[in-house]
């Protein structure tokens, strides 16, 4: 099977999952499961999830780590609603379509938000098929990316860092929390279930961190290059809102070679799983290469 | 030993173990910290973590329910913070002090609500001494009673009432999801981790449920009884929001009346453990008779 071919069948089994968990009751409070359905299925890429699946894979039992892959997913859903809130970033557009505030309020949306965060450990300790201590583990790993010193710390980093002049040492340290934690995680939950051995789940740590950096660097070069048609939200929001970014910090030229480079450094990392690898290698590519 | 003395002791190990449990780094996001401390020890009643002790107590361990006592505290608190901003409920004071947002700033109070939830899993997964399968049901208990299905769910009914004439069912419904689900699950995972057997548990969930409701219609009557100085935050807000309460659909006689009914209901629970049940029996009434 192709790359392609394969990504989106991980995909659609991602979204099957996700359809599967997130039951919408019909009570009282029914409005806040359109909310979060809304955000939750409004075209995300699912990178997270994917990788979660495809690091389990590497290693063996690629079905037991679903649940915790999706619950990553719903992390980063709900990190995107609260990051587009007025008092946030306020941005009215994701995906080509309004943000959860815009449709539904700014109150349901930060309830929203704080329900994806809850079914998001609902949803892994209801589902998981993984034994107890494990479970607990992969949790535990999920729990501490999101928070304080991952990616809600990556989140303190950029709010603080608005209008002001940021160097590289911050710069690195806001997106290694902001978006690499939220990389990292699946990356190991997925070896960790998957039955790789500890040295696998720091590799796989590895690879994740230089994947989460240059993941960052696209974005900061598609904010500039790419158009709000293409890219479903509004270019040149990092410059409007005085934001610093390897972009403005390094210049296209530069962070074009370290988009390169970091891509080929997360390759590099799985080397020794040989052909077992091939579709993080493909991934990793893929996302180098993406347009949106 | 007197009541308020078990009372004021159990407080002591909560906030002690907080403590412990909250650890503020020095590093780049510290900002984080300082929200979440100032919300966190800002004089809570501490009712839910000591709820969850003492029932852990009532049927043996009480220590090892201190992380699960304490990742409550660390979700009332977060529900607290995100209940009082602009788009929510809009209150400047709680506690006799300024709400988060009033110092931190709205972007903050966001983050430091996100990441006190966060930081309840953590809390529960790090520092659980329990068996594995025993703390994976404890968790589970606690992220049910939080979500959609309990305390957000009441937080959504609330949010769609506003403004409406709601009826005594829906109103119940707002209660038992708002406050009660979060009474509910301290009271269940204590005599879960205490070692109670399912009965005990199904017990502990009906006294609580009882409780809830109980210390609901006491905050209803507060709001039109107390001061704004006892109370620490504006008295009359629910006639100002238009809000639906105990005493605006049963009227004040009656509302005392439901209020000790309640109470005697959950006490009347507890009957069956004797005298060793006496702090949970004295809890109630100091709740039934509390002035703030």
């Amino acid at each position: 099977m192709d790359f392609l071919a394969e990504f989106e069948e991980k995909i659609n089994q991602v979204n099957q999952s996700l359809q599967k968990y997130f039951m919408k009751n019909e009570n009282y409070q029914m409005s806040i499961y359109d909310a979060m359905e809304y955000s939750l299925f409004s075209g995300g890429k699912r990178i997270r999830p994917v990788l979660c699946v495809a690091c389990a894979e590497l290693f063996g039992n690629a079905e037991d780590a679903m649940p915790f892959a999706c619950a990553i997913e719903m992390i980063h859903t709900y990190s995107l609603i609260h990051d587009d809130l007025p008092c946030m970033d306020d941005d009215d557009l994701r995906r080509g379509k309004p943000t959860n505030h815009i449709i539904y309020g700014e109150a349901m949306a930060v309830l929203a938000g704080d329900a994806l965060l809850n079914l998001a450990f609902e949803t892994a300790l209801q589902h998981s098929k993984a034994t107890p201590a494990q479970t607990l583990e992969a949790v535990k790993i999920i729990a501490e990316s999101a928070g304080t010193e991952g990616m809600i710390g990556g989140q303190v980093i950029d709010l603080e860092s608005e209008g002001k002049d940021v160097d590289a040492v911050t710069l690195m340290a806001m997106h290694v929390h902001k978006t690499g934690a939220l990389m990292m995680a699946p990356a190991k939950v997925g070896a960790l279930i998957g039955g790789g051995t500890k040295e696998d789940i720091l590799n796989m740590e590895k690879f994740a961190r230089y994947l989460g950096v240059a993941f960052q660097i696209k974005d900061d070069i598609l904010d500039v290059e790419s158009t709000t048609e293409i890219l479903g939200k509004p270019i040149g929001s990092d410059k409007l809102n005085e934001k610093t970014t390897f972009v403005t910090l390094y210049g296209m030229e530069q962070s074009r070679k370290m988009l390169e480079d970091y891509t080929q450094n997360a390759i590099a990392t799985l080397e020794e799983y040989g052909d077992r690898a091939a579709f993080l290698k493909e991934l990793s590519l893929f996302l180098l290469r993406r347009d949106r």
